[in-house]
């Protein structure tokens, strides 16, 4: 897949890796995706017969926007923040995108009523990584605090909305960072997403993992986890691998 | 390290990797032990100052006699089948160990009442892999099912036991199978063995994993949860990675 991200004021004309296929709005001091999104996006697997989709915390939509890509099916984004939501109604927009993708600025903890008739395929969630305690030196007003630390959302809470929102075996999709594996999986098992794959993501084959992609599935039986390969962001030359390009180019000829 | 593996009846002299440091008694419808007692051996990490070691269900002695190479601590055994224990004995006897390895033929869930009066620093496990169930086609009075399946022993009862026996801030490794990832994180968090350190195990590079190494602490503060680089069985030409020839020879000059 090939980016331009164009900075809405300055109209910064970042090209990522080639030419553009989609045009995405970002703003430095609101929000810019990250490699996160892309991983994440490349992990979700939608099978034929998915009807919905629903992204949590959906930023300047880029997952949803990506995951046009693969699928027909009706793709939901949830922002809180609005100078945020604008941003991603305005990326939507711009690619032609809006019979797909309805974006909603909304509150996550509200979405079960929002979609109270609803019952999703997928929910996907690049949630805010870290915790938040009322000592931590950040200002919780701040766009970047808000997508980054659990100020306006936990990741229980999340999981607790996945589980409402999806159907039975329905499936979750999620990235996170390893220090909060233990938690993840307490969690999803608590809250009846049993963790059926994960997949470590490695900065290269010398480091430690630094992200992990999980899919849990709404009551499903317990066990049987898969544990994928490892997926390594740079090689030995310090160049993106060809994995990681693939995501990037996916569906591209 | 070279290991000689003989076999108590046959004395079958199988050699891995070489000419023998140890000699370790086995046979084969008893019990052999395999690279993951190997694996789980690599894996721990004995700090100056520990004092005590105990290893459940230690089948001939190999992690035992393994960490001999690693500390001066005491260490124990304990193996629940009398012919198993006995091989294990030999072993211990047959390389002067008997000083450092104490090993009982004991049920696990007796050893809190056994070991009433200590408090070890590290408790090791290479537990029986597979659920049992009533339907299973296995014989349970067969040594090597006891050995893998959790006839006698489940995994829920280990991690209870291994609190009970550790001191606190002390120490569980453990080696187990991917799809057990969440039944292990969840029962090690819920019985306060808080996992600190994970490594996944991978045949080969594009394999997915098939064992998990784990280090859990005692009433640890809960997250800061390592996830360390992959390790690899056999490398592009199904050679024995160096990483696994390292800890075959750990401490040999």
């Amino acid at each position: 897949m090939k980016w331009k991200m164009s900075n809405e004021k300055k109209l910064l004309k970042h090209e990522l890796l080639g030419y553009p296929r989609f045009i995405i709005y970002q703003q430095k001091e609101l929000f810019r995706f990250t490699i996160d999104s892309m991983l994440l996006s490349g992990f979700i697997e939608v099978k034929d017969g998915v009807k919905s989709i629903v992204d949590l915390g959906t930023g300047n939509a880029v997952i949803p926007i990506y995951l046009t890509l693969k699928t027909d099916a009706e793709i939901y984004g949830v922002e809180i923040q609005k100078e945020v939501y604008d941003l991603g109604a305005k990326s939507v927009k711009e690619n032609n995108l809006e019979n797909q993708i309805k974006l909603f600025n909304e509150d996550i903890k509200n979405t079960p009523k929002l979609f109270k008739n609803k019952e999703f395929d997928i929910v996907t969630c690049n949630p805010p990584f870290f915790k938040y305690q009322a000592s931590s030196k950040i200002n919780k007003n701040d766009f970047l605090t808000i997508a980054r630390h659990e100020v306006k959302i936990t990741l229980e809470e999340i999981i607790k909305v996945s589980y409402e929102l999806l159907k039975d075996k329905g499936s979750l999709y999620l990235i996170h960072r390893p220090e909060r594996l233990v938690d993840i999986i307490s969690l999803m098992r608590e809250y009846k997403l049993e963790p059926k794959i994960v997949r470590f993501v490695y900065p290269n084959k010398e480091k430690n993992a630094n992200h992990i992609l999980i899919k849990g599935v709404k009551n499903a039986n317990k066990g049987s986890l898969k544990l994928l390969k490892p997926l390594y962001i740079y090689d030995e030359d310090n160049k993106l691998t060809e994995e990681v390009l693939e995501i990037y180019n996916y569906g591209r000829d």
